[in-house]
């Protein structure tokens, strides 16, 4: 390799100031020699030309992202998508780690997400494949986030909550349903026991269901069921939008008596989150669409830990991400690194509260618990709840029943024998 | 499968009133019975419980989505990612085409992600991968939509070229230079004969190079350089930003003197450009950062033509895409729909400019040319210009001396007998 670019795009990070740089973990593989794609993969990403013709200067000691850690991992006969290059290359899988002045760009959001999964990531020479792991961020960059406005235990202040996971539950029908009999639904699952009835990620403020008009009967059908259970509740309203609308729709999901707020953050972009969050009095919800279409593949795009990290960095207060289980297609390790990622000291910035959804129903709550080891994590099954037999009060109900038989050390089905909600529950969803 | 599902979701094309649906096309691979995996895909993405319990209702004829269209392409021995279910299912890799009703969401692109790409798609029952490739849009959706303001004709009118291809070219060194050096740069770049000189889409609005000071100064060195050379200039300012940002950045920039902007579409999300069509004076530049991210895979993720299609419909008069060439690592095939989707009919909405980018250098235009048989292209060097071994004016020279020595059908080692510029670029860039 030449030895200018070595010497421009490699660093000890011994000798560099890590308040002043972002640390982007890579991996990819190389049909060229493996410096030589970090070295390009540094220069693309920043400054690809560090100098004007005829004048004598070197900008990269600033400003040029650095190669502070690499190694080949693996040896390949042929790249991993050998749709995307001629299958008969030998290619490299390495690991990178990129020492990124953060000064180039600032503390936002679009800016960020340019350099580190922009042009100069995903077409620098000799990569074929590569995908963003993590971002490390040193405090002097997390300063400017606000993150988690009320977190884990704001949420659960605002519920008098403490001692065990929330339960949410998304009120089904989803689609179609006018604002009346679907705060009927609401009403139903929260005198079951539902801790936070939310609206469908799919819901929208539409001409069927104003967002107006849902806000207002179902925040009249949560004071009902507060006053009636002696229990504090949240009613979650989807604001998903044009992002030109987000501030007046939460403003209006506010007034009408919504105290949570669902948001779709990949489609609205998470910068329009972080907007949000700024005037929000109420906690935030991100859940999941369009994540999986760059999260997914092995080898390509960006990993969802890093996304469930940004969610929170942009002031998600709870964070629904794929759970276990063959329906989310997220490999279990996977799912527990996005749990993690809600939970991780990252500078001053709160808990956000993991919801791991899929196919969920009474029996979700312990099973999760099991695999968790901790009480902070919400459940969130819609036909579990609102496709019960015997209605949505009752598939409420057995969701605190399967918890209350968890906690006494019996078994669903012990339990069940003199709790019938449960025991239609077990009959209708274990599966 | 189950009859009551089939009823619910399949549907009859000619029996729908088209102008109430969008159409997703996607392929899917399905390790289960094809048309249940369909049927699931269509559950999904609309009514995933139709009917309530107890209410004798079925939801789904207006708000279900609905299979109009299905076809095995082919079997395969194992999914095209193994390693995302277990390798030893046979596979239908299949094409489908949805009518999904838009009354379900309204014309606002968050929610159309969400139904088109969110947890419906990506976590369907039985579907390993599954790849979005296109949405029609009926005139009763599109009519909502600004689309470009200015379009490849109002472009034009602005720099009053109207017989040949845009020269976009990138001001480099990109990342480092404060506003003065930078300016001049862009002056000589104009001088040679750029019609547009551009920020990088890595340089934003930053302490050591201010929006404000840099359209300022290279507002001022665009009228001068107008004056000189007697030609329309454009200074193309990125004000890729937090989207809370975007409507400030738009007015600094155009008070200064840029008179078009770049956005980062897909960092800040779509729905904010779609924020700031509705406020910009000047035509608007989409770039292509992280796209690359989830259009790459050939089986999983969202085709790149949808995202052009997408990005034209909230409003960029031009559009700056992954170009011919290894670099790019974008088969040409994929290049060329992405150039399509430019220029097709779509509703009341006007062209955009394909500028088809990568390592590009004057040899370029003539090669695009030849690919294209359409003038209606610019071409955006970076190097090529700024690099150029006898300075960005040369290099700006060699970009118009390409393309006069194709008018004229001489090859470009002809003309570059008395054309040092050009003979140099040759030197410099054609390998």
């Amino acid at each position: 390799m030449d030895e200018t670019i070595r010497q421009g795009f490699f660093a000890d990070r011994t000798k560099l100031n890590l308040e002043d740089y972002l640390i982007f973990d890579y991996y990819f593989e190389s049909t060229i020699n493996p410096e030589q794609a970090a070295a390009h993969l540094c220069q693309e990403q920043s400054t690809a030309q560090w100098k004007r013709v005829g004048v004598d200067e070197d900008l990269r000691q600033r400003f040029g992202a650095k190669v502070i850690e690499l190694f080949v991992e693996r040896e390949l006969d042929k790249p991993s998508y050998p749709q995307l290059v001629p299958s008969d290359l030998k290619s490299y899988g390495c690991r990178v780690k990129i020492a990124h002045p953060h000064g180039n760009f600032g503390p936002k959001l679009p800016n960020l997400l340019s350099a580190a999964c922009g042009e100069g990531t995903f077409f620098s020479k000799g990569i074929s494949v590569i995908k963003l792991f993590d971002i490390e961020f040193p405090d002097s960059f997390l300063r400017h986030f606000e993150g988690p406005q009320f977190g884990i235990e704001g949420l659960r202040d605002i519920l008098d909550v403490h001692d065990r996971p929330l339960f949410f539950g998304v009120i089904k029908p989803n689609i179609g349903l006018s604002p009346e009999p679907f705060a009927e639904l609401a009403y139903q699952g929260w005198l079951g026991g539902l801790d936070i009835a939310k609206d469908d990620e799919m819901l929208g403020d539409v001409e069927w269901s104003s967002l107006q008009e849902r806000a207002k009967l179902l925040g009249r059908a949560r004071l009902k069921s507060e006053k009636e259970t002696g229990q504090k509740k949240i009613y979650l309203a989807n604001i998903t939008d044009e992002v030109d609308r987000l501030i007046d729709l939460h403003d209006i999901a506010v007034a009408g008596g919504a105290n949570a707020l669902l948001v779709n953050g990949m489609t609205t972009g998470l910068s329009a989150v972080r907007m949000l969050r700024k005037h929000a009095q109420v906690p935030l919800v991100g859940h999941l669409p369009f994540i999986a279409a760059f999260t997914r593949a092995p080898y390509l795009g960006v990993h969802s830990k890093l996304i469930t990290k940004l969610q929170r960095l942009v002031g998600f207060d709870v964070i629904i991400m794929p759970g276990f289980g063959e329906r989310m297609k997220t490999p279990e390790n996977e799912v527990l690194l996005n749990i993690q990622e809600c939970f991780k000291p990252l500078g001053h910035l709160k808990k956000a509260l993991p919801v791991p959804a899929g196919s969920q129903w009474a029996g979700s709550t312990p099973a999760l618990y099991e695999k968790l080891k901790t009480i902070d994590f919400g459940i969130v099954p819609g036909r579990g709840v609102f496709q019960h037999p015997m209605g949505p009060k009752a598939g409420a109900a057995s969701l605190r029943q399967a918890w209350e038989a968890f906690q006494n050390r019996l078994t669903l089905e012990a339990y069940s024998r003199d709790h019938p909600e449960l025991k239609a529950a077990i009959e209708a969803f274990d599966k």
